[in-house]
Order: C-alpha cells, then structure tokens, then sequence
C-alpha cells in the first residue's frame, strides 16, 4: 500500500498569533532501482539509480527512468517489474523496484554511470552536449501530423489544475501531463520531482505499448530544462508546453530537433520558443 | 565570461493573435566537477558529476557539493578551484571546474558513488536514511542562540524577491538565502536547479570560512524536499524557511536533527512544521 499524502499537525503564524491545524503533506521517500538483465544462468543484478520520489506508480517511475536512459526502447525489453525487500518505507510502501530485462537483451552499463549527455569527450559544453543526444532520438511529427489551435493551449492549465488531485490538497507536487490535438487530458502524473513526474507519465505509455507519442503535446507544471525537453524528445512528442519558464538549453535543444517549446502557459496567454508552425493561431474564433 | 541571462525571439500568443518580441532566459548549462586529490607525486583526478546548472560562481557550487557530499569539511580543505578546459559553452563560459584537495586529505570516493543516504544496508527505507545521516551532521543552534519574530519571517519574501536579480528578468531562476536573526539578507544565489541555488549558497560561505552556520537562517523560493533539509543541517543551519511546500521526509529531516522547518512563507503568513521554539510570535507588535 503507497501512501502520496501524509498528515503533520502544523502551527500557522498570520499575524502575531498562531493557530494548530492538521496539514498535508506529499510523501516523499527513496526509491532504489534494480536491473536484471543478462542471459539465463548467467544472470546480474545491479542496483542502478535511487531517486526521492512520491511513492505510487512506480514501474511507470522506473519503465520511464530506463527509457530516458536509452536502455530500453519499448515494453518488449521489460519482462516484468516487481517491488521486492522486506522493509516497508516510513509511509508503508516498499522502496525497491526489481527490473528484468528480456535475456537477449544488451545492456550498456556504461550509459549508466552518468547521463547519456556526459558521453561526448570535450568539455562538457552545452553544444556537445547537444551533439550527443542527437543520435538518439527519432524524427518528430511534422506540423501537418501534429497541430494544435492556440485556444486549445489556453485552456490546458485549467485542465492540469482540475486533475492535480494530490496537489490541490498538499501544493507540493509537479505535474506533467498528455494531451492530444484537442486537448483532451489523457494521462497525468504527480510526483515531488518534476523530472519523476516525466518519467511516469513517459513509463506509464511505454509500459502500455504506446510509444512514440508522436501524436501526444506534454504539458508541466513547473519550467522547461534541459533534461526535460530531451525526455519528450527522445520519447516522440512534438510539443512540450510549461508553465513556467524554459532555460537558455531547453530551447537550444527544442530548436535542433525541431520540437515546438512552450512557456509561461497561463492567464490565457503563452510564449513560442520554437516550432510554431505547430501552432494554430485562428483568424476567426467561432 | 560567464551569463546568467541569453536573449531569444519569441512570439507571445494572447487570445487570438501572435506579438514578436525578445525575451531574456535563464542560462542553463552543464558543469563538470573533477576533483584532484592524493599526496604530491601520487595525485590523482577524477571526474566526480555534472550538474546542469546556470553559469556563475562555480567554484561555490563546487565547494557547496563537496561538502554536502562529505568530501571537504571547510576551506582548507580545499587548495584551489580553477576552470580548466579550452571549450567555452555556448554562453561564454567554461564548463569544466577542477577542485585541487589538500595533499592530506583522505578521500572516501565511495561516498560519492551515490548520495550517502544510500549507503544504507536495508532497503533504502526513509528511516534508515535519516540513521545514515545522522552521523554525519553536528548539533545545531539552540533556540537560546538562534531565534527569529513571526514579524521578520512575513518580512523575508519580499526582500528575497527584490534581490532576486536575474529572477526578475527571466522568471527563471531558483533562489536560496541566508539572513540573520534580525531578518537582515546576507548572502543570495540564483540558479535554474535548486540544488545548486543552495550549493552555491553554502559554497559561498565555505570559501569563506564561515562555516558552520549556526548564526544564520536560510530562506529558499520553491519546494522544501529532504535534499535541501539535508544541505541546511549538514551546514549547521538551525532554521529553513521555504515559500512553498515541504515533504514529508523533509519535515521528518528536520524533526529528527531539531532544525526549524517553515512552509509556505508568503502572504504573511507561515506554517511552522517543527522547531516552534526557535520562532517569537509577539505578544505586542508594536
């Protein structure tokens, strides 16, 4: 059982008096993640990454995390992901997930010891660091595939607000979230980070057979980086659409690879960093 | 010469047309961070992480992850900080920094395989990893030492909102600051990832020698999650204020080491999570 709220009692300064209340909390706890891959009888474990997460979907977590890590490409690499220990965490989840991999399967471990962008051999630029991702991720849908109105984009953060179930009761989660050319909401998640949100949103559609999302935007609570624009990348979305603001990187990126990059998405307005020609701006609005 | 800021097109979308304009970004770039060590004659160089962050005081970045990681204890510690490489990034900088350790020091590069909280041998549960912790943190300020006015804490936002430099002009940025028991700022630091905001924060103070702080408060803009509650201890700060949430392992953090957690600190308003003590809700304001 994986508790995402937990409740504190809280004194409330306003003023000069205070008052004691019940409030809640998004849990936040460790979640360590363990590949098994290898032929049969010759099998390995490795413990390869522990995150601070919101516990609840977390084969979506680790699916997505691997996917982002170019390890695995689709749900038939995946043989089966299982919580596994004998201690349950402080809010009576299991913080260890046990990913097997399809025997036949090669592993590149090396990928793992850092991000796939640290691979490139000079320093670490930002411009190499862009060279280095472009082998991973396949074309994006063309404008003509993929299409959204501007009056559809308005009305996205009211919709991610009104499905933010657990951050209405604690305001202490990010969001990231699937839509379609219409709108429609098709999958949300929530999570302490922003980049865990991303990787079960991402884990949630490749663990159910649907990548790429060459016909899906995302949209984020929070600011577009780097490394969250390179997640929609490398999955297939053409459309990436933040609340807040994106970094100097996030629109570099979103430039190579010809995604559109959305910022500042609210109060009915929002900015074009790149790819606007997947824009609608309607001439007339009836 | 390193920026903080980079200049972009953009086009801003309201209702149904489309305006040109520029528009500033926070810069995001990565930092790679080796560390030299060892005595002279038998030195050795690793590269320790890469951290996607906003150029600018990297060495205090440098010097803040090094010693929330447990590597240096205090400056001298540390011979020297210099970028080196002959690449500069895509916004002028460079982005590789080597940290040269005193020839004496003794190096546990097991420590930085994974965060130490890690290092647990059960099942990375919550609560073995705040016993990893503890070992590691000294006690704090007393509330005796340390205590801050309900009066000062409303005060704390808007002045960390108007020191906020680069925040103003990109909506972009994280910030972390200290102030002192009469709510007087004395140091902040922006950064697109708060990790490193508070990184360079601390850092900043190490280089220093000012270390520990146990005169000092710190205040941050977004989220209070269990990294930054880890940070603040380990620097020997006995109050967090954040303008938003705190989660669950945050608050638990704080609890267990008996440092002052404060949430949504805005609105003048605050909540008080733990460490009530350490806050004087005035009987008269006048």
């Amino acid at each position: 059982m994986q508790r995402a709220i937990s409740e504190v009692s809280v004194l409330t300064a306003v003023g000069g008096a205070v008052e004691s209340r019940r409030d809640q909390l998004a849990v936040e706890e460790p979640l360590e993640i363990r590949l098994a891959f290898g032929p049969a009888g010759q099998r390995d474990e490795r413990s390869i990454s522990i995150t601070m997460r919101t516990p609840g979907h977390d084969a979506e977590l680790a699916a997505g995390f691997l996917f982002g890590e170019g390890i695995v490409r689709g749900n038939r690499d995946i043989e089966a992901i299982r919580h596994c220990g004998s201690e349950a965490g402080a809010a009576g989840g299991f913080n260890v997930v046990r990913v097997e991999l399809r025997p036949d399967l090669a592993v590149d471990l090396a990928r793992l010891e850092r991000h796939f962008y640290t691979t490139s051999s000079c320093g670490v630029c930002g411009k190499s660091s862009l060279d280095a991702l472009e082998v991973t991720a396949a074309p994006l849908a063309s404008p003509d595939q993929f299409r959204v109105a501007a009056a559809t984009i308005h009305g996205l953060p009211k919709k991610l607000r009104e499905t933010q179930a657990v951050f209405d009761r604690t305001g202490g989660l990010h969001a990231a979230a699937l839509f379609d050319p219409e709108g429609h909401l098709i999958e949300l998640r929530e999570d302490v980070g922003r980049h865990n949100a991303v990787d079960k949103l991402i884990g949630s559609q490749l663990l159910a057979g649907r990548l790429p999302l060459s016909d899906r935007g995302m949209m984020v609570s929070g600011r577009a980086s780097f490394e969250l624009v390179q997640k929609a990348v490398v999955a297939g979305i053409p459309l990436l659409a933040a609340v807040g603001a994106p970094s100097s990187l996030a629109v570099e990126l979103a430039q190579r690879f010809g995604a559109t990059l959305l910022g500042f998405v609210r109060d009915l307005r929002f900015n074009i960093y790149c790819g606007t020609e997947r824009i609608q701006i309607a001439e007339n609005h009836s």
